[in-house]
């Protein structure tokens, strides 16, 4: 009999609540668990002592909530030797609580935050176990076939893209629409794009992902050719474009402007503006931005529902004794859709990123390929029911939020 | 008997396609009205003779879908006395094709061309009935209480604002989040943003409108006097706020670059620098964009509601011997929610814009009045069924595409 804690941190999603959920109830099912502490603001809330119990209250409803609904931070823990009294700060918060299961629900650098508590905790011969719960929109963790967060982030990128497809092709001038999407290392969100294309629209006709070197010259042959074939051209375009200097589409750009734009110029405008000098055509860009990650409106069923299975499946492995790990997806097949989940060991997977593979990519560089289109679709299957109330979703109060205004 | 043709002009909107489905519908019942022309890409569809025969077939699956059925342009109707022979053509083709009613669904602009047609058929003793039917996001045609598109952009806006309520919240350190609007000359849209606000969120704190002129200073003393009590500030930007001297903030800003980034900078990118350069703390500009006036899986049933009525009742008008006139939709109350339909005269309400009432708007110019919010809330009531398929909404081809790509 032991108390859990449980926190977020990182990012925001559209399904990390889902995650949260599931260790909730997950613990709640289990005899060896007693009360569940909700750390607020991440590992900061641990060391500032800062919790709220959770129970079963409106779990359905934190479910298909946006946002962390504990609060999240993005503070990087110390390595063991430079700051041991952050160790000693926590475990001693730990105890006190009598913690015996700690749950991290993060990306990339909460996972490497939980393998170093993990490994601090068999240093000094403590019985809690730690668990990462994996989440992040942008699909890069190793080990998984894909995390949570990013089915719905596809579903909403790929709903907007065919909206905008209908949108862009009213005209009958020639113009270009250059649709920024997030992923600064890793292409999966703007890869998401081609979920759009159907019988009646092949937009986005070009897609330019980070794993590829951009050439701007080919870009702009790219969408010359195209001209040929129709008046409506647009393009998906990760924010992380980079040229073969390595330098950011949008830095490269910045760099010639003494007047501290740098921050004006996405990779978007960069091509909009590219397009407009160097082919005199009407173009406009459009960056989806924060509403990628938590437009829960239109949230993957199939997303909510493994971010959930996720957390809950978490509790069960600390419940067998398993710690510094986090629970992975398998994808057994794509059609019909289906997988399992195993321990996934959390020291190979901290600090390391999974890019789109090349050979998902055109050769060319400016398309996906099928394969890729499979590994998506079923993904952002399936539609989460939304309650509406004086005509807007109706979500949870956030949890850290509760009081304050 | 005779026939007609409809067609659509201007930006395309959310709710367009059912104003189309009203005409068809009123059009298909009367047994005064045979063939049913749509013309593509507006008033040019009908000088080109492009056409397709409406009639039945998918009516309910293009009520809810996305920008125009039928195409649109952007032309705009020379007045008589210097290009006689564009309504010649468009008169000669109208005789042609039998035509005895013609409707226009569209903004400002198609407003001027129906009344333009309508004055030279009087002119030259034409029987030809000729009707607008409203549509534009900015709500900002006179002598209607509101437009068809704009409780459907409306309902986008205020769940978009609250979900990102929710994910700027989500960390300690203190935040600025702008969020770019459209409307060059109307606040409507922005003020749309307020309905986010709720029990736990006051976001957005701020609401910036172009009826109100813009000062930098005063924006700058509104954020910090907001950051002594809360550390997450969203502010809701109109794209047309201007200066004292009537200059756009985004304009101002360009003037001083000698690379041409005039193009890169709107409101929402200004205030970001802004608020970084004068008080250095984060500032992320999100611009709500082109999903605005297409995301249709989110749209308003009210709104749709109406705008397919509008289109029948343009019908029943013409049916009745009217020509020249658009008809209007009159609040009867806000509470419970009630409105009738009449005629309104288009010679009045073309190339007219209806503005905020500065007495809608609190005396700072920062935020809106409860009088805007009651406004607006019925406007976005209700939701639409959305059919998905493969995990996305299904819409109906655009009819100008068919056959393209």
């Amino acid at each position: 009999m032991g108390n859990v804690i449980v926190a977020q941190s990182g990012g925001p999603t559209t399904a990390i609540n889902a995650s949260l959920v599931g260790v909730v109830k997950g613990a709640l099912a289990s005899d060896k668990y007693d009360k569940i502490y909700g750390a607020l603001h991440g590992i900061s809330g641990v060391m500032k002592e800062d919790f709220i119990l959770m129970n079963d209250k409106d779990l359905d409803l934190i479910y298909r909530t946006p946002a962390s609904y504990l609060g999240s931070c993005r503070y990087k823990m110390p390595e063991r030797g430079e700051s041991k009294d952050v160790y000693e700060k926590v475990f001693e918060v730990l105890s006190k609580m009598d913690v015996s299961a700690f749950f991290y629900i993060g990306g990339n650098d909460s996972m490497d935050t939980i393998a170093k508590l993990s490994d601090y905790s068999r240093e000094i011969g403590s019985s809690i176990r730690f668990a990462g719960v994996p989440k992040t929109i942008d699909n890069d963790l190793i080990k998984t076939d894909h995390t949570p967060g990013y089915g719905s982030a596809a579903k909403f990128i790929a709903t907007s893209m065919l909206e905008m497809a209908h949108d862009t092709a009213v005209y009958e001038a020639p113009a270009v629409t250059i649709v920024e999407i997030m992923g600064r290392d890793a292409g999966w969100l703007t890869a998401a794009a081609a979920l759009a294309r159907n019988e009646y629209t092949s937009v986005p006709q070009l897609i330019y992902l980070p794993e590829v070197t951009f050439d701007k010259a080919q870009f702009i042959e790219d969408v010359k050719k195209l001209l040929e074939t129709t008046n409506n051209i647009v393009v998906a375009v990760s924010e992380g474009i980079r040229d073969a200097e390595g330098a950011y589409i949008s830095a490269t750009s910045a760099a010639n402007d003494k007047f501290g734009h740098a921050q004006l110029s996405g990779a978007g405008k960069c091509l909009e503006l590219l397009v407009k000098q160097e082919l005199g055509i009407k173009c406009r860009s459009v960056e989806l931005n924060i509403p990628q990650r938590c437009a829960a409106h239109i949230a993957s069923a199939t997303d909510l529902k493994e971010s959930m299975e996720l957390g809950e499946k978490a509790v069960e492995y600390t419940l067998a004794g398993e710690t510094g790990f986090m629970p992975v997806i398998n994808r057994v097949a794509d059609k019909p859709y289906s997988y399992n989940i195993s321990l996934g060991d959390l020291d190979v997977i901290a600090n390391q990123a999974k890019s789109v593979p090349r050979e998902w990519i055109n050769d060319k560089g400016n398309d996906i390929k099928q394969e890729l289109i499979d590994y998506m679709l079923p993904l952002i299957q399936g539609e989460v029911e939304v309650a509406y109330k004086d005509g807007l979703p109706v979500y949870a109060a956030l949890g850290h939020l509760t009081g304050k205004k």
